[in-house]
């Protein structure tokens, strides 16, 4: 049987070619005689592997040289805590609700600190992201503005980077930014972030790590009283090896990364999920079937969602398009209706074969 | 090139029959069309891998229905300050102290409560564990007892299950064991311990998940303050997908329990373990030029520690050893010398190979 056209909003779809390798490798990584699965994470074969993946995640994101990039257990859930664990400490931050996701950091930082949510499209089912300014000023003394690029529930974006100024115009609060799902999807000026998280599932890797990039600066912010594992430092020291870490997702992270280098870094995978968004946004518009659910301006490239309107004809949508082997359509749970994930290893092969199946549906529902 | 040799510490070698599975699965896990790194973790292709390492899990260790199987993020690392974080709470525990491993549990539960140490091997290079009651009575009030069944860094084992019975007599401790370096290696009977768990990266799969084990009972006891991602009932009630778990570690650890299952259990890998151990201590003892490092009584089965007795003669066995293609024998850095581990996919042949080119090198250097 083929491989058949995969529309998961995460884990998804990984380059083939990455996953040939992978095949490789897990009999015997690079010619050590050893797979990647059985080799000693304090070995030269491992230890290739890790610096070659922290230094292609610093090149695509353009990172500076004062900025750390960590590869962790424990996926984006656990920074939901251990951000305001180390760095809230009874203080006062900004969370921006635009989705189920932010919502969970903001349950989390609540426990560590006073957290203003000046902007929550909650009442609209997360159909949109904030405007740039929309939110006023953020309070003097707030330690960090915190917000997810991508909402993959809502299949919400921002197209531009929240500028964390204090009300007072004195300074500036850190910028924390989770982006899980859309992280390496596009050029994003990394510098400009003092921490990033994203789990790997999306567009990076498989489930099971996820890349923490924490600007140096802020370790000496952060509690010195909590257990190793949860402090930035001990990963930061140990060059995230202080236990064994997840081996195999870093392994594949790093081949990913390799592959977005080869074809062009990240302004060439916009490029193309651009134009696959694009492709399946502009058919959704051109019908008079097809509702588009999040607001225009806020639309990701990630994950589209879309509606026939009916809750009957959307389940027929998913079943039908199953059978012609066009996989995971259907939308998350909270919101229902239809999700199709872009993410960057997705097909343009996917995509003509969705919109095509599309307007077959159209024609025989319409 | 063909594989070699590979005595790791962990990561560790697995079963090649796995990896042969493993290498198809990456390309279209089984028959769906889509690669094991690439389908959702609440579909039904993941959902029967998940079931299916529990009920293995379950049935190989002889758990009780009161016990629950979870598949954790973060090492056992994580579960050092998770346990007593969850269920110490200023309370008394008892912890020995056989090792690196050992220590690292108890320094993070001193962070929770009261934390005795009656047994430490500290001081002789951990070359032992405890002999059966030589603790003394545990303090009346202990909430726990803690152990660490196998010391991957001194080559030690525990060869008998140690009884939490309290000092008055009046009832016992909760039984803890973290399980990691020989997990699933010998028949244990499960159902007497009230928490259990395993780093999978030794014998039951590659990094990055950990098995933890559960008595429901406990769950009443835990902390209910803690961020959702800390507290056990969280991933009991979502059955460990409350964020997206390790889907691939746990994939490799289904496997690898169904090749157990699929040769005989515990009882039949014990039975192999024991004649590998048995030929390797064998040849060390009946040699006048090699040295055993842990105290017989207290010899490991998975980690095999041993010396020339000369830091340079070491150092030249590891070096050439490499070179004809036995990899991992460097003893850990903390204790130096020489290791073998013999997990459960080591292969006889790989133990023969071991055993001549040690006979070699002794009739050169001896």
């Amino acid at each position: 049987m083929p491989r058949i056209h995969n529309f998961s909003a995460g884990p998804a779809v990984l380059p083939e070619e990455v996953l040939r390798t992978a095949q490789a490798d897990l009999w015997d990584h690079n010619g050590s005689g050893i797979g990647i699965l059985e080799c000693s994470h304090r070995g030269g074969s491992f230890d290739a592997v890790l610096k070659s993946a922290k230094d292609r995640v610093r090149r695509l994101l353009a990172l500076s040289d004062e900025q750390e990039v960590l590869f962790l257990h424990g996926g984006a859930r656990t920074q939901f805590f251990m951000a305001p664990m180390n760095l809230l400490r009874g203080g006062r931050a900004t969370y921006f609700d635009t989705g189920v996701w932010s919502k969970g950091a903001i349950d989390d930082a609540k426990r560590f600190g006073t957290v203003d949510v000046p902007f929550s499209s909650k009442a609209q089912g997360y159909d949109r992201v904030p405007e740039p300014g929309e939110w006023g000023a953020l309070p003097e003394g707030t330690k960090y503005l915190h917000y997810t690029t991508n909402n993959t529930v809502a299949g919400t974006e921002y197209q531009y980077r929240p500028d964390p100024v204090l009300g007072s115009g004195s300074g500036k609060a850190w910028l924390f930014a989770d982006m899980s799902s859309n992280f390496l999807s596009r050029p994003v000026e990394g510098s400009k972030f003092d921490y990033i998280y994203a789990g790997a599932q999306k567009n990076a890797g498989p489930a099971g790590v996820t890349v923490v990039i924490l600007r140096k600066g802020l370790l000496e912010h952060c509690d010195p009283e909590l257990p190793a594992m949860l402090k930035y430092s001990t990963h930061v020291e140990s060059d995230s090896t202080y236990n064994t870490p997840p081996v195999f997702p870093i392994y594949i992270v790093e081949k990913v990364a390799e592959w977005l280098e080869n074809n062009g870094g990240l302004a060439a995978i916009e490029k193309r999920n651009i134009a696959q968004a694009n492709r399946l946004y502009g058919a959704i518009d051109g019908s008079g079937f097809w509702k588009g659910k999040a607001k225009q301006g806020s639309r990701s490239r990630m994950n589209v969602t879309f509606t026939t309107g009916s809750e009957d004809l959307d389940k027929r949508f998913v079943k039908e398009a199953e059978a012609a082997q066009l996989s995971g359509l259907k939308g998350h749970r909270l919101l229902g209706g239809l999700r199709a994930s872009l993410y960057n290893a997705q097909t343009d092969a996917a995509v003509e074969a969705l919109v095509g199946f599309m307007a077959d549906f159209e024609k025989k529902n319409g």
